[in-house]
This record gives structure tokens, C-alpha cells and sequence, in this order.
């Protein structure tokens, strides 16, 4: 298959990544932490080796700071609902994912609100001012996209960062689209609390994701449990990563998450950027000049864009263009809404949904050249039954 | 390595449990319920399949009741902190696990009470008078353990189940170390919630778990996100299994665990358990006989017990005794408190903790004869010390 999907989850995966996951369902996996024999020990080990390369990647000063989680989701949960109180306020982008949204209307319940700044692409001063304008005296804290998972646009983080501190509200980053290719230094950032997937551009499996705590303050927990240390206390430990690692890790995961952060540490993350922009640049102009190809961001530019790029055919269904790809031409892309219902109506296309192809560290030239000819042929029948 | 450390997490895995998770990251590793190709289709096939076992397992009328977590605490905190509301009251056994306490610890902030009903091992009558004897009008859920996972001491939680739906509360079970060897089976019971581990008796990955909904009543998410279901809508959706699963599932591990439970269907739970039993017998009964063991219940007995096996040697810490049965002995098992204190309060062991052995379905005699013989020699040894 040529797999175009890879913003729903990287694949193919490295060697080294299934071969990692492979040896801990083979030949090591117990339980981490929680006994002292040689193969819980080599478990911890490896636990620790993934939180000491997350953190070496993302410029994280203590890989103790390095949350293990199910998935980016779970841990935008963690902070958003370990943060916010009754009575707080917190504002987003508008290129927010669901799993940003929905935690916020579900805390609506606990008189807690928040307020949607927009974000304008490539006008960094004006989407700063938004956000600005968003700010209330019990604005808590700012969560946001790093780059939007739609259309690939990138929000400055740094910036809309700075602006927090000065202002004493916390910042969180939605990395998922953006870990393992941009730029990320926590130790010279303000950034508080940095939430990603492993099984994106990190290339580890499907259940890891990651919570990098870069602030003394911490998130309540979202769960409690064991944790396989203070174990007579009956209350949650306070140290880190204990307090939001309850019950058994997923192990066979992070030791694959190991290995993908290794890998995007070895490849260096600007280097995979720069080799997948020029791709994404690549399918843009190709798709910019088919007939009845509609393109909704600008060409993919270096350090504006991840490259993420989304279409739609004219009057054809994004379903229906993912569904003939599939069908005839082998191909793995995403169509509808990518559970982000607001970058959609950003942009206008919340009635349409897109069809979203993204590159990763394993799509060639060939990939983009045979899609771009799959879509073309596609978009000129679709003229052809217009005439008919 | 010989392996007694089946309670924390089973080793080794069936191969055919490597090979799901092996072909997963191979073959298909695309995200499920996210896209409509191929490979995404696949992988929605696997995880709906694992949903029909897991229902055939424990007896579900429903697939979609079956909700796919990171492990079994995660499951627990669902249905603990989605059912319990402000001015509620919970009732828990005296062996619960702190994936029980620790969340219910942390409610108390929210103004949720819980008590303790004493579990008298081998005497129903009086443990399930000591659960009525709990009961307020304001109790609303009961979570007890299967088996206690220091123990194995099983509780009544049938008849539990049934008091409980007399007096109109909720009733939650944590099968974590029962799962796979006991018999249940929810279209004949008054269990509420099923939460259980992948990765013990069910011989998935490590970051599997499960619950089951067995009631209309469903508690409230405790994460929210996207679902790949009714995107445009910013509300968590309401139908199972959406509602509970937000964000990427692990895939992987889910195929694993697919593997597991076929494993066990195929063995059948009662011959397992059976097999385990007798093992579990002639461990107690060579341990019993050892100088200077310490045994906490009576031998392990059909139906009354599951093949977890606690003990000391006198006057020596069991983590020592894990260390030398690890360093001397290449032998795997637990020390210390097992993140269940209540339980060990309960036996008097709360200050020693315990050694745990626990046998699996690959476990045979030849490692039960070497293990006593370990223990006994140990033990021995300990006894010349003394002299000396």
C-alpha cells in the first residue's frame, strides 16, 4: 500500500522499532518497577532509557519529568483537567483537535470556561494579538496546537509562550503533529506542559504518547493507583513520573517508543523536516495544477508549515476521493473532519471535510508522483462525468 | 529465567500473542475507526474481534460494552470516578488494591466517603454481613476484588452482586488476577462493571485492560477526545465503546490481547485454573513443610482460591529473600506490599510485606520442585545464620 496516512499514525515503522517491541514480549517483559529480578530490572531500564532519549530530543533538563500516557489525548487530559479549577478560564486556538475541545465542554459542568482565539496563518502578530484578547483576570491557561493536524499550519508557540509567562498563565503545547520534526527545546522555552503522540512522527507504536512537565507546577492527577513505590501510603505519591503512572505501563510500547525516539535522535529531527517539506512542496504544486483540485493553505514553507496537506476534489465527496484512492490506486490517505471540528471552520471546509495526505521519514519522491497522477486522474474523470 | 512472577504480569506470552503484536506492527499498523483503507479497516476488524472474545470470555451479550484501556487501574478510575458524585458513599473489601483506594483517597476532596467491609477468608456468611453492614443510604457503588492479588483468597462476589442489586447500589469488580482462570459470566450476574487486566490471565501485552459495561447505568468519561465518530460535534458521544476510548488505542497490544483470550477460550478457563490449582498445591504443601516458611492461609482449594502464594521466611525481609532467589536461584518473584496494603493489614503483614509466587499456564512441576527447593534451602540457611 502506499500510505499516505501518516498523520493518523506513521507506517511503516523502523526495524529497530519492531524489533524493540519484539525483545520485550520475548525476552524481558515483566512488570517494571515492580520487582527486583534481573528481568523487571532490565524492563525499568528500558523505561528509563525512553524518558532519558524523550527528554534529550525535546531539551527536557530531568527525564524523571517524562510521563508516560496512553496516547496525546490522554494527555492533554491530564493537564487540562489537573490544571483547571471551578471558576478558571482557559483559552485555545482555533486549529484545536478534539481532544482539546471536548475535555473543555465536558468541564463546562464544573464552571470552568474557556475562549477560542483565532489564529491566522502566516500573521503571527495577529494571532498573538488574538490571543491577547482572550486573556480574562482568571485565565488559567493557554493550550495549543503546535501545527495544526489538518492543514499543516504552524502556530508560534514560542511567542503565544512568552506572552503567557509575562501574563502568570500556564502554557501547553498539542505536539502530536509536530514531535520528531520541529524544533523543541523546553530548557530555553516557557512552555510548561509539552503533550505528544509516540506513534507519529516519534515512530514508536500505537498506546504511547507523552507528557513532558517543564513547570514546578504540577497537574493534579487525572488517575491513582499503584505505582509500585510508597506502596503502604494510601495516597497518590507527589514525585515524578510516579504520580500520573499508575497500574502496569505499557512496556512493549515504550521500548518501541525507545527505539523511534532513537531513531528521529540519529536521522536529527531538521533533517527529516527538511526531506519531508521538500516532498510536501513536491505533491502541493503537483496537486495545484490539476484541474478541480481545491488546496486551502499556501504552499507548505519551511518553519510556517508541517507538511500536512489537505484537499478536496470539486464536487466530490472527501470520503469518496479516499474511498476510489483506496480502491483503484492502493492508496492510504485520511477524509472528513480528523476529529478537528475547528480548524475546519477556520479554514470553511466543516461541511466538506478534506482529504489529507502527509509524508513521513519513509515516503519518496515516487510515492508523491504516483499519488499526485492517482489524484489528477481521479479530479479529470470526476470533469469528464460533469460533462456527461 | 524461572518465572514466579505471574501476578504482576504473565511471562512468557503464547507465540501466538507475539505474533499478533509482531504482525500488527508489520503488516497492517494503521489506525483504526480513523480511516477507510484497507489497512485501517484491518485494524478496525482486529480490535472489534477482540471485543466478540472478550464478550464470549466473560459472558457479554454486548461487544461494543467492551472498552479497551491502558490497564486495568485506568478501568477501575473509570467506573469509580464516572459513577461517584458529591455526597456519595463507596464500600470497598479489606483487600482491595490501591488501584481501589488511592482514587477513592483522592475523591474525599469532593466530599465521597468510603468504608471498609471486612473480607473474612473461608467464611461468606460473615463477609457478605460485613458488606451489608456498611451500606448507608447515600452508598451508591460497592467495588470488591475477585481475589485478593497477596492472597489468593477469593471473595463471594456473586452473592455480593446480588445484595447489592437488592439494596438498589452499583457493583464493580476487579478481576484483575482472577480474569481467565474463574468463571464469569455477566449475562447470568448482577456484576455492574467488569474491570480486569490484558496482561495477567489473559496473557495479552503489558498496556491492556478492560471493562466491561454490564448495566445501563454508565458512568461518565474520565477522558474525552477524538473518536473518529460524530466529529463535528464538540460533546464526547455518548454510544459505547466511543464514549470511553478517545484518542488512538493501542493497536498492537490490542491484537495481543485478541491472541491472549483466544488462547484461554481455546485451554478453557476451568482446566487452566484446575492445572494452576494442583500446582499451586503441591508449592503450598512443600512450602508448609519447610523450616522457618511462613504461610498466611489455609492451601489453596477449588473455588475458594486462586494460585497466588504468599509467604516469609522468619526473620529475614522478603525482599531479601526475592533478592537471593533471584541472584542464586534465577529465580522471578515479588516482595513487598504488592501496591495492596490494606490486604496486608489484614493478615498482620503490613510490616514484613510478603514473597509472592504465582504460577501460570506454562509454569509445570519441574519449576514448582525447584522453587521449594530454593525456599527450603534458603530457609535452611537462614536458620544456621541464626545459630551461628
Amino acid at each position: 500500500m502506499i500510505y499516505f496516512d501518516n498523520g493518523a499514525t506513521t507506517f511503516p515503522k523502523p526495524f529497530s522499532v519492531r524489533k524493540a517491541v519484539n525483545d520485550a514480549m520475548s525476552n524481558y517483559g515483566a512488570n517494571p518497577g515492580r520487582s527486583g529480578h534481573i528481568m523487571s530490572v532490565k524492563s525499568s531500564e528500558i523505561m528509563f532509557s525512553c524518558r532519558e532519549n524523550a527528554a534529550k530530543l525535546f531539551g527536557s533538563a530531568n527525564p524523571e519529568n517524562v510521563i508516560f500516557t496512553l496516547n496525546c489525548t490522554s494527555a492533554l487530559n491530564t493537564v487540562i483537567k489537573g490544571i483547571l479549577k471551578s471558576g478558571d478560564h482557559a483559552v485555545i486556538s482555533s486549529l484545536e483537535h478534539n481532544a482539546v475541545v471536548r475535555p473543555l465542554e465536558a468541564l463546562k459542568k464544573n464552571k470552568i470556561e474557556y475562549s477560542v482565539a483565532k489564529c491566522v496563518p502566516y500573521d503571527e502578530e495577529q494571532t498573538i494579538e488574538n490571543f491577547r484578547n482572550e486573556f480574562k483576570a482568571n485565565t488559567k491557561l493557554v493550550i495549543c496546537t503546535h501545527a495544526s493536524n489538518v492543514f499543516g499550519v504552524k502556530l508560534p508557540i514560542e511567542r503565544i509562550a512568552a506572552l503567557c509567562r509575562i501574563n502568570g498563565i500556564l502554557f501547553c503545547v498539542d505536539a502530536a503533529q509536530s514531535a520528531g520534526i520541529a524544533d523543541i527545546n523546553l530548557s530555553d522555552s516557557s512552555i510548561d506542559y509539552l503533550c505528544t503522540a509516540g506513534h507519529k512522527g516519534l515512530y514508536g507504536p500505537m498506546g504511547t504518547g507523552l507528557l513532558i512537565i517543564n513547570s514546578e507546577t504540577t497537574p493534579d492527577s487525572l488517575i491513582q493507583g499503584g505505582t509500585g513505590s510508597d506502596s503502604a501510603n494510601l495516597n497518590q505519591p507527589e514525585i515524578l513520573p510516579d504520580k500520573y503512572e499508575s497500574g502496569t505501563p505499557n512496556l512493549p510500547g515504550i521500548a518501541g517508543l525507545n527505539a523511534g525516539i532513537k531513531f528521529v535522535l540519529n536521522r536529527k529531527p531538521n533533517k527529516i523536516y527538511n526531506s519531508e517539506l521538500s516532498l510536501a512542496q513536491m505533491l502541493y504544486k503537483r496537486l495545484e495544477k490539476a484541474e478541480n483540485v481545491i488546496l486551502y493553505t499556501k504552499m507548505p514553507e519551511k518553519n510556517h508549515s508541517v507538511p500536512v496537506i489537505s484537499f478536496n476534489i470539486k464536487d466530490t465527496e472527501s470520503e469518496t476521493v479516499a474511498k476510489i484512492l483506496n480502491d483503484n490506486y492502493n492508496i492510504a490517505v485520511r477524509a472528513g473532519l480528523h476529529c478537528a471540528p475547528l480548524a475546519h471552520k477556520s479554514f470553511g471546509t466543516q461541511d466538506t471535510g478534506t482529504v489529507r495526505a502527509v509524508v513521513s521519514a519513509f515516503t519518496d519522491k515516487n510515492d508523491v508522483i504516483y499519488f499526485a497522477n492517482a489524484v489528477r486522474s481521479i479530479s479529470k474523470n470526476n470533469k469528464l462525468k460533469k460533462t456527461i
